[in-house]
């Protein structure tokens, strides 16, 4: 091309999960790869649900635009779920459908932030949240978590300048797994509340959470719209990736200004991923604690094969979907790890270093999609890498 | 809310579809709503191709992502369409996948510009074009067009300034009708190849050329990836508004920097609406040509309403989905005419004033979507509104 590109792109590192592919060959043995790379649902949607869907696809009109904001039926739905299951009070009209959580993260912080303001951003971090912010010339201020990946509000606290327009949390995290517990939700709240910032709260994995009860009362309280933006997805829970629908929960007024930001980008999100969605929240709640137990018992699993003596792999934090493995090999980067794992032992997981600055001892393990037989063949993988990597056994 | 939103967005007056869906009240008599607001087609996709989606539904992965510029397979299928109808070469590498052509835009603007950059916009101009470049900071340069609604290249010459990243040009235009001839896309991709900038040509409305021939010769020439970005929908010539699918078609290499936005922001476009496009190509040509004939006859119709004797009412331009219609009231701006149509005469359309400075005269009809034998009853409407906004008769 003889144009010339947005620089601000151009600087912007590209999300490691399409090279970490290119690294897997196929094993010379009859070792199948093990992804613990990506984190998608293996699984397909319920059965019933894809009947529906082909149903309506015959009947109904997808083919049309929703509302900007969605469809009344599928925003009336998703408030209900969220005052039932966090025992509080959101409306249908605090309620915008996107398609996907990257959309909500991407429509939130547009509406909030212009170039030169500041967001304060747990770290280890999603990427596409900080590439978004780069994209946007906005300054993530990163705040680093402790080695059990849980963030101190003291020291966001201390972050918190007058450019700053909000911080963000992701919980059950990605990438380290760790679930924040109510009271250091419930504090970044009250911080944000009193330095006049938003909180952005994206619980994309919230299905997955151990118990049935609230994560958190945030939303039962009467001004959380005042404060708080949250950030889902019905990706992960109904197995609808591949359909792009998720959701902001906001005040009115922010989804206004919100609205533009839609219009612009997307109208609406799809119809049918909306229908999707809206049937799956009105049928599926048994079938989706199903899953969760079966990630529980992956998990768990996971954890039992971590537990091997000669292992010297430790898990830093897990939950939901993933764990944050440290690795044991000292003057050895985690990309020279996960290349290694890749190629050598078909292991394919992503390097800390795709998730923020100081994150070179750690690795991403998606455990989710590999089923409780086989967690001890990760084990065992990681092991036979640790005297390939030089570590005496 | 008690946090503080982006200014920038704050600023940006919203699109004024809503507003005017609100101002259409059920007319008295029973006389039905003509809706000439919306551009959105008003029949269902092809039979054929909602049982093909039924059944993949059934049987496929479209609950996983597909890859971020893509499916390979609806690649390589727009790729060769492309090819074909344009008598030129066009690549599957050469090709993403976007949701919808709104996101297209957004994509392809966001890679190219930056904050304080310029891009020179052909006035009036989409609605939604000059909202994202507002929300990304871009200056938009307009460049208003004659009142036939063609786009001057001398007069484009004199915008372009060392800021200046691109040229957008729509044709079949949105709002105007207006189809480009090809020594005017010729003399843009021109000057944009001196200049170093890149030519943005959104051809959402391609299929709706009145002929079968290829719109302009661009993709034809060897160096077009130097230059041409160039943009299109699924959803006007397929009835797939609400699946959200449409393309982009550029250089390998912007499309390495488009890849980061795209993963940022979507993922991946909607695997269901990329397989109902990938279908539709092989398809549904035929069906496609008999759309595009059936909208041949209503522009007919609609010219030949509005030839109607007693009509002060001219049209500026027209092809495709839109009239640009003059409206003849002087003193009186487009935005009380368009009110007065919608509550008094059961008539909703857009106020000129939505798409650029300078348009108050001016209104624009989507007649796409009002079957042949309704448009005299439009031609109705606009003569009984001539008394009752004071033009003497």
């Amino acid at each position: 091309m003889r144009y010339r590109v947005n620089a601000g792109v151009q600087r912007i590192v590209p999300p490691p999960i399409a090279t970490i592919k290119d690294w897997v060959v196929p094993p010379l043995d009859d070792r199948p790869v093990i992804d613990l790379a990506q984190a998608v649902p293996s699984h397909p949607p319920a059965a019933a649900l894809s009947a529906y869907l082909g149903e309506v696809l015959l009947a109904g009109d997808l083919h049309l635009y929703t509302d900007i904001l969605g469809a009344p039926s599928l925003r009336g739905a998703y408030a209900r779920h969220l005052s039932d299951h966090y025992a509080g009070t959101v409306e249908a009209s605090e309620v915008a459908i996107t398609a996907g959580c990257n959309m909500a993260f991407c429509t939130a912080l547009m509406t909030l932030a212009q170039p030169g303001d500041e967001v304060v951003l747990a770290t280890p971090h999603y990427f596409n949240h900080r590439m978004w912010l780069d994209m946007l010339g906005v300054r993530a201020v990163p705040l680093p978590v402790a080695e059990d990946g849980l963030p101190s509000v003291d020291r966001a606290a201390g972050l918190v300048s007058e450019r700053t327009k909000a911080c963000v949390l992701v919980t059950p995290n990605n990438p380290t797994g760790a679930i924040y517990p109510p009271f250091i939700i419930d504090a970044f709240f009250d911080l944000c509340q009193e330095e006049g910032i938003a909180l952005v709260l994206d619980e994309t994995y919230k299905d997955f959470l151990p118990h049935d009860g609230p994560p958190h009362a945030l939303l039962g309280r009467p001004d959380w719209q005042d404060t708080l933006i949250h950030l889902y997805s019905f990706s992960k829970a109904y197995a609808l990736a591949g359909f792009r629908v998720g959701a902001i929960a906001a005040s009115e007024s922010f989804l206004d200004q919100a609205e533009k930001v839609m219009d612009t980008t997307l109208i609406a999100a799809p119809a049918i991923a909306q229908e999707a969605a809206w049937w799956a929240l009105d049928h599926l709640q048994g079938w989706k604690r199903d899953r969760r137990d079966d990630l529980g018992r992956r998990l768990a699993a996971f954890r039992s094969a971590m537990a091997a003596p000669d292992l010297a792999y430790t898990i830093a934090s897990a939950g939901a979907y993933f764990a944050y493995v440290k690795h044991p090999f000292e003057g050895i980067g985690a990309d020279q790890v996960v290349r290694h794992l890749a190629q050598d032992h078909g292991l394919s997981c992503l390097p800390g270093t795709a998730f923020g600055p100081g994150q070179g001892q750690y690795l991403r393990l998606a455990f989710a999609n590999v089923p409780e037989a086989r967690m001890a063949e990760i084990a065992d993988r990681l092991i036979a890498s640790q005297a390939a990597l030089g570590l005496e056994g």
